[in-house]
C-alpha cells in the first residue's frame, strides 16, 4: 500500500501529471483484494481468452490455459499452453487436452460467463481467469484487440445476433482496420520477426514484394518479362508513370506524403514508401545503399506501405479474398444507412471510376482533365497538347486545340458513361504548361518538325515557359484567362460528350470546376465563356444537359472572398493540398525533409498534408463555408484534396457541414466508415 | 439649350451613366450666361494665367495673353502670346509688350483678383480672363497643375505667407510630386516629343541614360573605363549585383515589380525597368531587338524608370539641386510634426542607413542579415557561408559558422553605429541555402578544396539542396529549427556587436526578427535559443543591452495564429511581399506576365505587389492586428514589405493602426508625406 502511494509522488508520475494537467490533489486509490491461486495442484489452472476469435472474427470462444500455473506462466512461453476448447486448437496444441475435456464444469461456467459478458459489453472481450481448486475466478476483462478482418466480421455478426445496434457495429471497426481488408499485406507473422532495413513515409497502403529496378523503362521491360518489380527512384515525375504502373510498389529517397509518387500511388491504391532519405542510389552502378546493406538491380525487397518499412528479401503476401469483399460490402451498407456526409471519389479513368462505384462512391469530386496526358496511351494526345503549348500565336494554338479536342471529348465520354446518374466534377486544366514540355531532345525535335519551326526556336519557347516557383505561377484559371480558347475547347469537349451521351439515354451531370482561383473576376470571366459554349453546343445538339459551374478553393484569398465567389459559383470544392501549401508556405515537393524534422521535434503535431490542420487551414475552411452559404444558402461544398479520405479530416469536414468528401477509390470505404462514425459521434442534418 | 439636353440623352452619356451608376432622373442643368468678347478691338484681349509660377513655384503672377482675340486663339498657337508681366517673359516673348505695360489698369485689377483668389482658395490657381473694351471679366478659375518642385515651394511659401495652414500645405503635395524631387529625371520637354521604343514595368524611379551592356562583368568593366552603362538582362540574380551597382540603370525582359532586379534597384533608388517582354536579347550577337529596332552593345538608350519607358539615344537628365534638398527637408519637417505612423527604413548597409536617417527614418525595420553575402566586398564572407552550407555534419557546420561569425558581427556593428539611438530590426537568415550555392564550376571546385571533399561529392550535396518551389521550401525559421547552431551564431553576432558598442557608449536597440513563421512552436523554439545566447553574451561582456524578439508575418497561417504568436513575440512586422505571394498563390518571380494581362483585362485593379490588396491581404492584416493586440496590448506592429513606401498602402497601414512602416531609403520621404496626409484625413492616436 505504501508503495502505491509512493509511486503517486514519484518523479515520473509528477511530470506526467504536469504534462496532462492532472491536479496532484486528486490523489490515487489502492485496491485491496484477495489473491487466488492457479497453482494449487491438478484441479487448479490459469488461462486467458477472447470471447471470439481475434484473428478470424468467428463467433467461437477462443483461449488457452495451463494446469497448475499462475498468470505469468501462460505468458512466459516456457510450457505450451493447452486450448480451452476444440476451436482454440492450433499446430502446437493439437494433441493437448482442452479445458472442456479436463474440467467440463468449470468450462461450462466460463462459457456462460463469456456469453453474459458479451451481452453486457456488446463487444468482443479479452479475459483472464484462474481456477483455484476447481472453483472459477474471473480476474479481468477488457475490450479485445483484433485485426481488420475479425473486426468487420464481429461487427456484422454481433448486429445479427442483436448483441449490438447498427451504430455500435459501425463504431467497432477503425478506419485502419478497414484499410487492412483492401490490400494484400506482408504476412504479419513474418514481418514481426524481421528487422527493417530502413524506414520512409507510408505513402501508399498495403504490402508489396519485388525486384529492384531503377528506371521506369526497366520496370516496364521487366514486367513484360513476367517479373515483379519495385521501382526505386530519387523522386518520380510524370514521365515515370508507366514504370510506376508496371511496378508492384514504388520507393523514393525524396518527397513527402503528397509528392508525385505518393499521390499517384495512393490514387491507384498501390504500395509506396517515399522520402526514405537514407536510401543512396548509385544509378551508374545500379545499386542502392540502405541500412549498411548494398542492394543491386534485381535483388528482392519487401515494402510495408502502410507503415513505411523496407525489408530485404521476399516476404509472403496475404491477399483479401471474396468472402472478405462481401463482408466489406455488407459493412459499408450499415455505414451508408447512417452517414450524412456524401462520399465521392477522385477518378480520372473509367477503371478508377468503376472501382470507386463498387466501393460506393456517389459521384466524382475530381476528374483532372489533364490526366489524359499522363500514363499509358497518352502519347498521341500529349503530342497534340505539346503542339498547343508551343504555339506562338492564336492561330497556331487554335489549330492545335482543334487537334486535341477529339481526344479530350472521348476521354470524358468514357468516364461519364461509367458514372451514369452521378455528378462528375471536371476540373479544368490546372498545371503550368511547361510541365508538359518534353525534356528529351528527340521529342523536342519531333515537335519542332510537326510545328515547322527550328529546334532553337522551340527551345527558346520552352525556356520562356520555365518558372522559378511553378506552384505559384501561370497555372489553373490564370491559363484560362490568358488563353480563353483553352477554356473554350475544354467546355466544348465536356458539353459535347455530355450531350451525345444524353441523346443515347445516358444521364450525365457534368460539374465544371475552375482551379487556382483567387479573384472574383477570374470566375466571372471563365463562367461567361462556359455559359456561352454551353448555349452553342446545346443548340447544335438539340438537348439540354444539367450542369453546374463551381470553383476549387485552394488559395487563401479565395477563402476570404468566398461570399463574393458564391455569387457566380454554384459549388465549392476545397483543394486542401494547395490550400495547405499556401496557408503554411510549404511546398509539398520540398517540405518533406524539414517537416519530418518538425514532427520529430514536436514543432507540429502531424504532417498537415496528411490530416487537415484544423487551427489554420481549418479556420479558412470554416470562413469559406460560412461566407459562401451566406451568399448562397444551398451551396454544395466538398473537398477533393488528399485529406478527403483521412479519418480525422473526414470528421472535420462532417463537423463544419461540408456536402461531400472526395478521395481516391481505395480510400472510399474508409471515408464512408469515417463519415458514418462522425455522424454517430456528432449527428447533423444532411446538406 | 436644346443641344445640352440632347447630349444628356446621347449614347455616350447614357452608357457613362450606366457605368458610373448615375440615375437618368437626375437630369442635367443648363447655365445661361452672357458672353464677353476679347476680340472687340485694341482695348480688348484674352489670357490665361497661374497665380504662381507652375514650373518653379515662385510667388510671382504668371500668364500670357493676346490682344484682340478669343480664348481659343491663345491656345491655338498661331500667334505668339504676350507675357502678362515681366516675370512671365520667356525666350519667345522677350520682346513683346506685357499686359502690365499695355493695360496697366486692367493688369492692376487682375493682380488684385489674383491675391484675392489665393486668399480664398489657399492654393495656386489656373485662371482665364477676358478684357472687353477695357473692362476685365474673369471667365474661370481652378486649382492649377504644377510639377514637384513647384508644389513643394508653393506649399512652403503659402504656409509662411499664412495663406495655408501646415495641414493644408502638406495636402498640397502629392507623393508622386515629392518623388520627382529625389531623382534625376529625363528632361520632360525632350521626353514629351519622343516616341518610346517600348514599355516595361516602372520598377525603379527617375531617369537614366547609358550605353547598353549585356553582362554584369561588362557593366563593371565599362564603368571602370568611365562609361555610363545600362545593364540589359533576361532577368537578374544575386550574382549580377556588382554589375547592377555599376550600371546607371537596369532593364530586364522578365520579372515583375518585385523581381530581384526591381527589389535591388528600388532599394538603391536606382532607375530600373523590368518585365519588358518585347525585349529580345541575343547574347551571342550582343544585340537586342525592341520595337522594330536592333540595338547593339554600346548603343545609347534612355530609361524613364518612373513610367517604364525605353527610348533610343541619349536624352538630357535634370538633377535635383541643393536648394531642392533644403526645401525637401523643410517640407518633411511639416509632415513629421503631424503624422502618427512612424517611418522606418529597410537598410542593410551603413550607407543606406545614413541616407535614410538624412530623410528622417526613425529606425531600421528590416536589416537582412544575409545581405552581407551579396554585392561588393562580399566574396570572403560568402565563401565562408558556402562552406557552412556545404557542411555535411554538425562539426563541419560549426567550424564554418565560427569562420563566418566575425564577418557578420562587424557588418552588424557598422550599421548599428550609424543607427545610434534607434531600433535596428535584424531579420535572421531568410533565403533557402541553395540560393548561395555557386553556379560556376571553378567556384565549386575551390570550395571543394577548402572543405577537403571531391567535386563530385560537393555537386551531390548541391543537388540535394535544390528545390522545385524554393519560395515555399526550406528557408527562414525552418533553417533555424533544423540547424539551431545557425540561429545561435546569428544571435551571438547581434548581441556581441550590440554589447561592444554599448560599452563604447553607443546606444543600440537590436530587435531580432524571425522570418517565415507559421507555427507557434517555431517561435518558441527559436526564442529559447536567442534568450539563452543573450544571457551568455551579456554575462561575458558585463553589460545589458535592451532587445526584443519578434516575427515577420508573411505566411497566411501566421495571421490566423497571431494571438498565439503574440504570447512569445514582442513585435510583428508584415512581410507583405511574401504574404501577398501566399495569399494569392502568385510567385513574384513568375507572375509578371499574367499579372500584366490581368491588370489590362480588369481582372484585378492593380498589381498587389505594388499596393496592398486591401480585400484579401488587408483582411489578413486586420485579423493579425486585432488578434495580436488582444494578447499583447502594446504590441509593436510594422510593415517591411515593398508596399511600406507606397502611398495607398501607407494610408491603409495608418488606418489599421500599425506602429510603423518601413521602406527603402529613397521611399522614406514619400512614406513620411503619406503618413502625414493619412493623419490629416483620418486622425488617430499614436501607437
Amino acid at each position: 500500500i505504501g508503495a502505491v502511494f509512493a509511486s503517486w509522488m514519484g518523479k515520473r508520475a509528477v511530470s506526467y501529471r504536469r504534462i496532462e494537467g492532472i491536479p496532484a490533489e486528486w490523489g490515487t486509490a489502492v485496491n485491496v483484494q484477495a489473491m487466488v491461486f492457479g497453482n494449487m495442484g491438478e484441479n487448479s489452472s490459469t488461462g486467458v481468452g477472447f470471447t471470439r476469435n481475434p484473428g478470424t472474427g468467428e463467433n467461437a470462444f477462443f483461449g488457452e490455459f495451463l494446469e497448475n500455473a499462475q498468470g505469468e506462466d501462460v505468458v512466459a512461453g516456457i510450457r505450451t499452453p493447452h486450448p480451452i476448447n476444440e476451436s482454440s486448437r492450433n499446430e502446437q496444441s493439437k494433441n493437448l487436452k482442452s479445458l472442456e475435456q479436463l474440467m467440463p464444469a468449470a468450462y461450462k461456467e466460463l462459457a456462460a460467463i463469456r456469453a453474459k459478458l458479451e451481452k453486457h459489453y456488446h463487444d468482443m472481450l479479452d479475459i483472464e481467469f484462474t481456477i483455484e481448486a476447481g472453483r472459477l475466478w474471473m480476474l479481468q476483462c477488457r475490450v479485445g484487440k483484433r485485426n481488420g478482418l475479425a473486426a468487420v466480421r464481429m461487427a456484422l455478426d454481433m448486429q445479427k445476433e442483436k448483441l449490438a445496434t447498427k451504430e455500435e457495429a459501425v463504431m467497432r471497426v477503425s478506419p485502419d482496420q478497414l484499410d487492412e481488408l483492401l490490400h494484400p499485406i506482408l504476412d504479419p507473422k513474418m514481418e514481426l520477426g524481421t528487422k527493417p532495413l530502413g524506414k520512409g513515409l507510408p505513402a501508399g497502403p498495403g504490402g508489396a514484394v519485388g525486384m529492384i529496378v531503377f528506371t521506369a523503362e526497366e520496370a516496364v521491360k521487366w514486367k513484360k518479362e513476367g517479373k515483379n518489380v519495385i521501382l526505386v527512384r530519387e523522386e518520380t515525375n510524370p514521365e515515370d508513370v508507366e514504370g510506376m504502373r508496371a511496378a508492384e510498389a514504388i520507393l523514393t529517397a525524396r518527397g513527402g506524403m503528397t509528392s508525385h509518387a505518393a499521390l499517384v500511388a495512393r490514387g491507384w491504391g498501390k504500395c509506396c514508401v517515399v522520402g526514405c532519405a537514407d536510401v543512396k542510389i548509385d544509378l551508374k552502378a545500379r545499386t542502392l545503399h540502405l541500412g549498411g546493406a548494398t542492394l543491386k538491380e534485381g535483388d528482392w525487397i519487401s515494402l510495408n506501405g502502410s507503415r513505411g518499412f523496407i525489408y530485404t528479401g521476399k516476404m509472403a503476401l496475404v491477399e483479401p479474398g471474396e468472402v472478405t469483399m462481401q463482408m466489406l460490402q455488407d459493412f459499408l451498407k450499415f455505414c451508408n444507412s447512417i452517414r450524412a456526409l456524401k462520399v465521392w471519389t477522385n477518378a480520372d479513368t473509367p477503371a478508377d471510376a468503376t472501382q470507386a462505384r463498387m466501393y460506393g462512391a456517389e459521384g466524382i469530386g475530381l476528374f483532372r482533365i489533364e490526366h489524359m496526358f499522363y500514363g499509358k496511351g497518352s502519347d498521341a494526345a500529349l503530342f497534340q497538347l505539346r503542339k498547343m503549348i508551343m504555339s506562338k500565336n492564336l492561330e497556331e494554338r487554335k489549330a492545335a486545340l482543334n487537334d486535341l479536342f477529339p481526344y479530350m471529348k472521348n476521354d470524358l465520354k468514357a468516364t461519364f458513361k461509367v458514372m451514369e446518374g452521378f455528378h462528375v466534377t471536371v476540373r479544368l486544366m490546372d498545371p503550368p504548361l511547361h510541365e508538359f514540355v518534353p525534356h528529351q531532345k528527340e521529342k523536342l525535335e519531333e515537335l519542332g518538325r510537326a510545328l515547322g519551326i527550328s529546334y532553337e526556336e522551340l527551345e527558346h519557347r520552352a525556356t520562356a515557359l520555365r518558372e522559378s516557383n511553378p506552384m505559384m505561377g501561370h497555372r489553373g484559371v490564370r491559363l484560362g484567362v490568358t488563353y480563353p480558347e483553352i477554356t473554350e475547347m475544354q467546355a466544348r469537349a465536356i458539353f459535347e460528350a455530355a450531350a451525345e451521351l444524353q441523346k443515347e439515354g445516358i444521364k450525365v451531370f457534368p460539374d465544371i470546376m475552375i482551379p487556382v482561383v483567387s479573384l472574383e473576376n477570374e470566375v466571372k470571366n471563365q463562367t461567361e465563356i462556359i455559359h456561352r459554349v454551353y448555349a452553342e453546343v446545346m443548340k447544335q445538339k438539340g438537348v439540354k444537359v444539367k450542369y453546374m459551374v463551381g470553383t476549387m478553393i485552394e488559395i487563401p484569398r479565395a477563402c476570404l472572398m468566398a461570399g463574393k465567389l458564391a455569387e457566380t459559383m454554384e459549388f465549392f470544392s476545397f483543394g486542401t493540398n494547395d490550400l495547405t501549401q499556401m496557408t503554411f508556405g510549404y511546398s509539398r515537393d520540398d517540405s518533406g525533409p524539414f517537416l519530418n524534422d518538425y514532427v520529430k521535434k514536436g514543432i507540429i503535431p502531424v504532417d498537415p498534408f496528411q490530416t487537415i490542420d484544423q487551427d489554420g487551414v481549418g479556420e479558412l475552411i470554416k470562413i469559406t463555408v460560412e461566407r459562401g452559404r451566406k451568399t448562397r444558402k444551398d451551396l454544395k461544398i466538398g473537398i477533393c484534396g488528399e485529406q478527403g479520405g483521412e479519418p480525422a479530416s473526414v470528421a472535420f469536414c462532417h463537423k463544419v457541414g461540408l456536402t461531400y468528401v472526395s478521395c481516391s477509390p481505395f480510400r472510399v470505404p474508409i471515408a464512408i466508415l469515417s463519415s458514418a462514425q462522425s455522424q454517430i459521434r456528432n449527428p447533423r442534418k444532411n446538406k
